[in-house]
């Protein structure tokens, strides 16, 4: 049996997301980023259609590397101005039942203690629908701004990723036992301190002796996203992620990321199908082929390849404004460059990809590829990419929100039902439950947050030692 | 003409928060905390009643200096679990128009950048309906699940909340000039990067050289509330302040502590009536005076004394579990004991203020009073709070939610309006225009966030300078 696609709607607090420029498209609501209607009507926009989630991306920074400057991003609302994807969360939350949310947040600025607390709180206010893209920031400006001089360097971010995750993991499963929480009013009970336990954590980079601040969610633990693409970043997806994110040049390609991902997992005592793996695309359809290239180019008069390479800059550390637009960049032989160049040179040897060209095809799609064409053109090719490409999802980038979505609900998603490969209701009701079926509701048991269910079970509780001591 | 009467409900995302046991009530929604549809519903009600705004609380830690031990307030659920306050209040925007809503926030943990931004976005999402709580956090167990060794000490706490405000001021009211945004599709320009500046911030405490991450919010800077009782405390407040929190046993002792803040307003080149000063009370209400009395009864029996002897030691950081619950605490030569002692030694000086009596006083009113009686008896007892106390407005607190707060819409509402003391429809759409008047959405001339007001006109922008350089 084909396997059923997951899908995942990629948006941003922001203006300009995946799409430089787009913004100004007549159909485009994006600059509406600010208002509480946006973000109520794509949500119930993606229950429509079924979604497994829509997904928060965030950098509590901005994109200055390109001609050493904010401007160029400034102008074209380059995820500049970007607000906290957290805020708007609830509110899509009281107006869907299944959709989950998937929201990224750079920890490498953050304290275990209060960001547990703030995902357990949604956990609870949408019932089990949210997940937790764990994110180790790469904007130099975010560090700055952060009160550091500059970016603590890449291997330690990880390193103090793993020590996060571990006090989450503490805090939310292993704190408050199942049955801590009596709600007994006859009885005078609400929550048992005999089973509440301080985690006694004490590691490198974080000391946090105390007890959890919040009663169980009904995930417990939020479901883990991350994107790292590093080998690094890898290894904590495979010992992490649960919902993996990867860029997507051609199928072929997208495989060999996806079985080393795998690899990790299976290194690590997972299952090779634990993780679920998503591909960033762009869909473009429309009723056929032609009317769908037409779109396209219709969409592509408004691309903005400033705010593309804006992009770049950020996402690579390199200035492709020190290059005339028609230079070819394999010629340059800097490393950062070249290595940045990889996934298009390998995806396309023959192409002689210069400064335009790379800011043109970011333009339309970010570090992904626009698929277009009819319903079943797209079907097509989006069955070839999970197939070929190993992958369990899409991760639906838009030219133009909730334009790009609407399109999708109309025209692809009965397209795929009608194949088998989409469901036709949703399963359960948390976002966990989504991506591993009914029932789901917690983290597999080979997930590390596993480790800890019950693992304070007989040791010192609120109730027998004075909480003081414990620290 | 009598002074309209102002008017805030108290409320915190915990089970019990000023009223320890009052949970276990039939009346009680309190324990549905962690749901969207407590909040949506509360929210709607208090809009219905034309409250000013709903006001939570917060702590990042828990109470456990009675008796050494958080267990106390964990059987009860006094104030723990307790959930991330901001994550409920775009739900709560999208079902009201002009309620408004003040959040607390520790920011002693935080970083100013990503609090601006927080702050920022939900006064967009809100439509400018957010007010920010400062709050140097007072709980040991916070600062040791922070990290922290021990808390910082009081006045450097202040010190740092005071350039805190200073970068947040910046952010909000300086990066982004009036006219930077122009949503200009045609012309392709979203925003003027020569109208937006980096705040180049570099001080004791923080360092942020970068732009602000958000576009300017209706408040721009949200309404600025404030608790604190210490004279280091008091002249935060005359300074930053906009409306101020204030316990209340007795209106004429309640008059010393609100004209020695509006002194340190004049102080700080504001008039006395740019603070606006709410009193916590609780209101037991019900047709006659004799069945308010029966009420207030009733909900004594459901009190919890234990309870309220965890948030006694968490505020005074005096342990009353040392003593007998007969022992006169006069009597007890301990300077932190007569400090905390004070506001109820001096309401009531023929009393002899027992443990009993004192956690008693706590259980159903915390540092406030309960005022019972028919709405003829609560409207004038308020209305003497206000006038003898020097006062703007009442600061609601509920024995049981949303029980008490629909008493308060149902009887003491009209009676209110009836003698002219409140409003019969909001003025205006946002936090500050409930509290200023129509019109009055940014800060006033003479608040400290004025100063930043277009302060970076003409200074280096993001257009004329490469934004690596400013730093």
């Amino acid at each position: 049996m084909s396997k059923r696609i997951a899908l995942n709607a990629f948006d941003m607090s922001c203006v300009g997301h995946q799409a430089p420029g787009l913004w100004k498209h007549p159909r485009s609501r994006a600059d509406e980023y600010n208002t509480l209607e946006y973000w109520t009507d794509v949500a119930q926009l993606l229950e429509r259609g079924l979604f497994d989630a829509m997904f928060l991306a965030d950098v509590v920074g901005y994109y200055d590397v390109y001609r050493n400057s904010a401007a160029p991003v400034i102008k074209d609302a380059t995820q500049i101005p970007v607000n906290d994807p957290f805020m708007h969360v609830s509110a899509m939350a009281a107006v869907t039942k299944h959709l989950g949310f998937g929201i990224t947040s750079a920890i490498t600025y953050e304290q275990p203690y209060p960001l547990a607390r703030r995902f357990a709180t949604l956990d609870h206010l949408t019932r089990g629908r949210v997940g937790f893209n764990v994110v180790t920031s790469y904007l130099k400006s975010a560090a700055e701004n952060h009160g550091l001089t500059d970016q603590i360097s890449h291997d330690e971010r990880y390193e103090i990723a793993e020590e996060f995750m571990d006090v989450c993991y503490k805090l939310w499963e292993g704190s408050w036992e199942d049955g801590a929480v009596k709600r007994d009013r006859a009885g005078g009970v609400f929550a048992d301190p005999a089973l509440v336990h301080p985690i006694r954590h004490h590691g490198k980079y974080f000391d946090v002796p105390g007890i959890g601040l919040t009663e169980p969610s009904p995930q417990r633990t939020p479901l883990i996203f991350q994107a790292g693409a590093s080998s690094r970043g890898r290894a904590f997806a495979g010992r992490h992620a649960e919902a993996v994110f990867v860029g997507g040049i051609r199928p072929d390609l997208t495989r060999a990321v996806t079985d080393r991902l795998r690899d990790e997992a299976e290194a690590h005592g997972r299952r090779r199908e634990d993780l679920k793996i998503f591909a960033m695309l762009h869909v473009i359809v429309d009723e056929t082929d032609a009317k769908a290239e037409q779109k396209r180019r219709d969409y592509e008069r408004y691309a903005d390849t400033d705010g593309a390479l804006g992009l770049v800059g950020g996402w690579s550390g390199v200035d492709l404004g020190r290059f005339d637009e028609d230079d070819v960049l394999e010629y340059v032989r800097t490393e950062s460059i070249q290595s940045f160049l990889t996934p298009f040179t390998t995806a396309d040897p023959n192409k002689k990809w210069t400064v335009r060209e790379v800011a043109k095809h970011i333009s339309m799609g970010g570090m992904g590829v626009p698929v277009v064409g009819s319903p079943q053109t797209v079907a097509d090719e989006l069955e070839r990419w999970i197939d070929e490409g190993g992958l369990d999802g899409i991760n639906l980038a838009y030219h133009v929100s909730p334009g790009s979505f609407e399109d999708f609900v109309e025209w692809v998603v009965p397209e795929l039902q009608k194949r088998g490969r989409y469901r036709t209701a949703y399963e359960g009701t948390t976002l966990r439950e989504n991506l591993y079926g009914a029932g789901q509701t917690k983290v597999l048991d080979t997930h590390p947050a596993a480790r800890y269910r019950g693992a304070y079970a007989g040791q010192p509780s609120a109730a027998d030692t004075p909480a003081r001591e414990l620290v």
